[in-house]
């Protein structure tokens, strides 16, 4: 990373924005999704930040995404509400389940929203987080852009590293924010490995056969494994089915490979739960005890050779202290691309 | 198993329940507590059921469990509600929380039942499962009675096996049924193989040093192995925060080791959501699209030697046909176990 460009959080969105806006994206919509993005970046998340724009893009030319969506309600109930994204961006999608989740949990308690018709919407930690600033709890589901992983002993690849996301508000201490897809590693993290050049270690991926794949450029060739053997095919099944399959969105065989096919619409389906603490009893009280958690878990006993005991949600937040103070680093490949975006489209260069 | 006795549901849950009432439960409460552990053995869950027996009585005549708990709602919204167990066992404080979760769906939607002061529960399934009967789905997560878990990287033990399961309906197909323990393996299955004298394979535990630890008479030397690594740790922190922390019951350091403390209450805490698919569209197409995904899975092409491609809930469903009709296998140890108990209480032995 010692040769990447770093640049602030907020010359990132502006880039992203004025792209997004010049691709025929409305104003608003341009710079709601600009600022996902750069908030993925920010917190480390950097498979799912401008790395996509490029894609995005793509897709938004090649006319699979609808660029002026009527983002609906179509079914609602106390504690929960479907919302039907009409095909738009899923960060659209999602910034508004979510709000519409805070806004139920206020007065249910719990509320749990669904998406069909929607889009890739970045990390899932993004949108888990939103209810962290009302002092509510965030659980996020949702269904992968591509199928990279089968039954456990199966060949077919009917399942996507499906992810779930939870976070949970501290009081002194950072939030606790768990963010993982359902395989041992996502296909970003393959992707990155090849773009490297580097192998990838045992245990991430396999050949048809059952033998270990090590070589990320052939990825085509073999799938994921899932975390825990077959209780992460078992996650990752359960997670679509609530999270696809419950909203009328696409789950299984209907999964649109987002990276191979920039024309079909991928009718993706997400969900997000808020709960409010606040309906459990005190929630100072409850802080501090989520406190003393970490606080327990850090100050543990250590393995020999390990330096320290991190919570969930730490590093990302220690990334987003030092990109805050010191810029998002930018790789120079990637950052080679985007020049060549800004060239095509006809904008300022990202600086 | 060949030369385990064979008896049926109907034995097995009156054999409990007598036991029960001549420990000092109330008639009603032991046929409702007899009625789940024969449930669990009958759907193979052998580690929660009629096992448990004898360390349920064990601390009810210490003094840890409340016998005549007043279980009653201290906290409650449209969609949420949070039950006090006030010590009673967890299956009577559980069943009447999935009961209410369940009620409080049918209108809200969604609706989320949390417990404190209850205590061990059985298997995570047989509450997820609960609201299948009413076309609903389940989503269960507990804190487990005993930390055989460290931070990941970390030497003390905070956490445990804390599982979730996941009921969803299907139509034609058996429910897809997901219980998990976010450990690789459970504690219950260390001490089968204990029984059994068999080593237990590489990756379940490890010593203090890191190494493999293989010999399940020396489990207490070392810890259980998280799914997935660091992955399986935050699972676990998450669901002992959900199940136990926001609901002001027993989290990390709090937690009683049940195996090993006769006379501590644990204040365990669980949680059910009912999540009602009626809320989300129609419910006899969202079952046919759940049968899709299932036989899809199924008709999977496989990996060479695999015979064929298991959902969840299967292998399950499999056991519960089968001890139906040729009675629950009770392996000669335990038979023996109960026998004694029977003749200690002055009861009838089970037949």
């Amino acid at each position: 990373m010692s040769d990447s460009t770093r640049v602030s959080y907020a010359s990132l969105r502006d880039f992203i924005c004025v792209a997004f806006e010049k691709t025929g994206l409305p104003q608003g919509d341009a710079l709601t999704m600009a600022s996902l993005m750069a908030e993925a970046d920010l917190q480390g998340s950097d498979g799912h930040g401008v790395i996509r724009l490029i894609p995005y893009i793509r897709r938004f030319k090649a006319g699979a995404v609808n660029l002026t969506p009527n983002i609906k309600v179509v079914q609602e109930r106390a504690a929960m509400a479907l919302i039907d994204g009409d095909n738009g961006m899923g960060h659209l999608v999602m910034k508004r389940a979510t709000e519409l989740a805070i806004e139920k949990a206020r007065t249910a308690g719990v509320a749990w929203v669904g998406s069909v018709h929607s889009n890739h919407a970045g990390p899932a930690s993004l949108y888990a987080r939103m209810p962290l600033a009302h002092d509510m709890l965030g659980l996020y589901f949702a269904v992968g852009n591509a199928n990279h992983l089968p039954a456990w002993g199966g060949l077919s690849m009917l399942l996507s590293t499906n992810p779930i996301a939870c976070a949970i508000p501290a009081n002194q201490e950072v939030p606790v924010v768990l963010d993982m897809a359902t395989t041992v590693a996502s296909f970003g993290k393959v992707k990155a490995k090849a773009q490297r050049g580097e192998m990838m270690p045992e245990g991430w991926m396999v050949e048809r056969d059952g033998r270990p794949l090590l070589d990320p450029k052939r990825a085509d060739e073999g799938f994921l494994l899932p975390v825990g053997g077959y209780k992460g095919y078992g996650l990752s099944l359960i997670i679509g089915l609530l999270a696809g399959t419950l909203n009328g969105a696409a789950m299984g065989r209907d999964v649109v490979d987002f990276n191979h096919d920039d024309t079909t619409p991928t009718n993706t389906g997400q969900a997000i739960v808020a709960i409010d603490p606040a309906a459990f009893g005190d929630v100072a009280d409850f802080k501090a005890r989520v406190d003393t958690v970490v606080r327990d878990l850090r100050a543990s006993e250590r393995m020999p050779g390990v330096e320290r005991i991190w919570v969930p949600g730490e590093q990302s937040h220690q990334k987003r202290i030092d990109y805050t103070t010191n810029g998002i680093p930018v790789p120079p490949a990637l950052k080679a691309n985007l020049d060549k975006l800004a060239a095509d489209l006809g904008i300022p260069a990202l600086a």
